[in-house]
């Protein structure tokens, strides 16, 4: 039987649970019963109310059919549910807007930055940076004759010249879990006259964001991880107001126009926000998200902060008790200012662990080549789960579980 | 009284009805009893199947949670839903995909062709097409060095000059339902060296559309129209399979890359249609947009086409002969093969007209500045409805309950 840290066992983690003043925000997610979920970080997990809305919304187009874009309110929604997300995000009201794919946005944000920030011509990123951050910057731009220059992590601030027009980051790095310093990179990006653009997938819902705060120019993310909105729910963008009415997206559509219903010729953009929207909302993914953006109603960001690094810290903790000599070794980082809400754990057989673990229903997920990725929701992740998923690992580990031929060959994963 | 048609009254139609053999078909859909909904080419009716496939989905998000982009089948509906829409469209498999919006959709194809067909580098298009599809030609055509020549609807076979790049017409006109014939103009574009991109938003699911045998190289549409996949649904877009290896997306994302799993930091396109996708597809919106193309399960596509012009035909004759002197003008084209599914109507309170109607629960919709749109979805439209429409139309207009003050200052309809 391996070590476990003072005082922890199954017993002191359920009563902390018990004693926790965030733990009734569970019940606003429908989870099933003996599921270990830890990857939200992926997928979240259904909301509560997200059946009943959905249901709603589609009585609403059953009986009011097209009428229901104005008297139901539907056509507000990109609007409304970014000013939601920016409460979420320290954005004030009028600078999120719900719209397309986080793919999609990032091309738009980064073709206006360029713009605006000619004759610089590159994108800085960082080489690890998640993939479709990547592909969108490459495919962009060659657009506007601009480059991007992919550079390690520690070597960004010394990439950051003259030439850089837009700073391309990920808050939190979704194999390792690490968490870039919003503020100081944003700051040291300006200083080089740069504008910073974050992508915020990994982190909006799980980490407290400060978009305003850090005076961050620009930010597009996912609501279908730590926001819980379902698989391929719709992205998210922010443009901070002082950059709204100089920032032009070249992807226009007929929604971003100053007056989508006048159908004039020529297009003129809409004021604020408005701009970035292009095609028809998808109104039910957008009911879904209504309804998993309540499930935050009433919740301190930073108090859900504070509950996911106990979570991380705990899952460290276990595994350095439980797992020393394993093979199991954890990739994200120690310090609480530079962990996301997920913990990576490196293993040779990282593939065969998450499978072994899904079979036991502990369900994490495998980052080529060899991560094994733990997200912690801190809406509705619990101790007791942390320890039940650490005892999973001990217990496939040492049964060899992880070894099956069935695991030999790799199938796609999310 | 105004004269009717020989032979027809308000019992023929009914009869006419219940002799229909594609009558039943109505039952696909859930319509509001008593509503004579004439705008399904702005946004089609809920589908029976609907409400149960949303369920089944939120069902398997619950259940399966991540898990469920695996071993139920997410992954794969962009090209199954792809292949189902080119089954109406007439493509073969393996060239439509689900994905996105039109608009974003017109951008990555007019990219795509502007690059494919350099040097060329004009876009030419109809002064009067959809606004956002002039909108996505001139966002994105400078980004290539490449321009938007708009020329009127008469001027487009002189246009095609050796400048082309790619021809950009909507199929069917959204203002007076007039029918582009897609084989001459595309036959035209071609003679002359360009590409053609074909916008199906009014046609496909209501007019016949072969894209394979018109040679077609490019097209897109929405799914909410005569698809009534729900608002907003998600659009598809289809490269004939010859272009399909020469013809890049510069807007890039993970999924359209060969091997998304393998989280590759270099962007190599996937073989065939695939490449196209870009972020995470919205699985709620597709399951829904599965149940509705169920509702052509084992119909003919030109049987559908038949009964749609013989109802936009009887609406026609209706207005003609009941509504003569009244200062309503059909503009819509009276030969069947230059008609789309619906009928305009000139009016100069046609804003009042459209509101008058929808008052009696007789719903078309308003366009610019002087259309009355009474859309017909072979689907579902019975011609008793038409009778009723006209009818209603008949009692607004002798009662001038179109001049209603209230429908003095104009709301946005779509």
């Amino acid at each position: 039987v391996s070590e476990v840290p003072d005082g922890i066992d199954r017993n002191s983690c359920l009563a902390a649970d018990m004693a926790d003043s965030l733990r009734p925000l569970r019940d606003r997610f429908s989870i099933p019963e003996g599921t270990v979920y830890l990857d939200g970080n992926s997928l979240g997990p259904l909301p509560a109310g997200a059946p009943a809305r959905a249901d709603s919304l589609l009585g609403e187009w059953r009986d009011r059919l097209v009428r229901g874009w104005r008297d139901r309110g539907w056509m507000d929604l990109p609007l409304r549910l970014g000013d939601r997300i920016g409460s979420l995000t320290g954005a004030a009201p009028g600078q999120v807007v719900v719209c397309d794919s986080t793919t999609i946005n990032l091309h738009k944000l980064l073709l206006g930055a360029l713009r605006l920030a000619a004759p610089r011509h590159v994108v800085l990123t960082e080489a690890g940076n998640f993939h479709t951050d990547l592909y969108a910057a490459s495919g962009a731009a060659p657009l506007l004759g601009a480059e991007v220059r992919r550079v390690a992590r520690e070597n960004l601030a010394e990439a950051l010249d003259d030439s850089v027009a837009v700073l391309l980051l990920t808050h939190v790095d979704f194999r390792t879990g690490e968490m870039h310093d919003m503020e100081a990179l944003t700051r040291q990006a300006h200083a080089a006259g740069a504008l910073v653009l974050w992508d915020l997938s990994h982190s909006a819902g799980a980490v407290a964001v400060e978009l305003d705060e850090c005076a961050v120019d620009l930010a597009t993310g996912c609501t279908y991880k730590y926001l819980n909105a379902g698989p391929g729910a719709p992205a998210y963008l922010y443009v901070a107001r002082r950059h709204q009415e100089r920032l032009d997206s070249p992807l226009r559509g007929w929604l971003g126009h100053a007056d989508p219903f006048a159908f004039a010729a020529e297009y003129r953009a809409a004021e604020g926000i408005r701009r970035h929207l292009t095609g028809t909302p998808p109104i039910l993914q957008l009911a879904v998200l209504d309804a998993a953006l309540d499930a935050f109603d009433g919740v301190d960001v930073q108090a859900l902060r504070a509950r996911s690094l106990e979570l991380t810290a705990l899952l460290v903790d276990l595994v350095d008790a439980r797992l020393a000599g394993s093979g199991v070794e954890v990739v994200t980082p120690r310090s609480p200012e530079r962990r996301g809400s997920q913990v990576s754990l490196r293993h040779a057989q990282a593939y065969g662990l998450v499978q072994a673990l899904s079979a036991r229903d502990v369900v994490g997920d495998f980052r080529d080549p060899d991560i094994c990725r733990l997200g912690v929701a801190p809406l509705y992740t619990s101790r007791v789960e942390v320890w039940d998923a650490v005892e999973a690992i001990t217990i496939v580990l040492e049964a060899g579980e992880h070894l099956d031929p069935e695991y030999a060959t790799r199938a796609a994963v999310t």
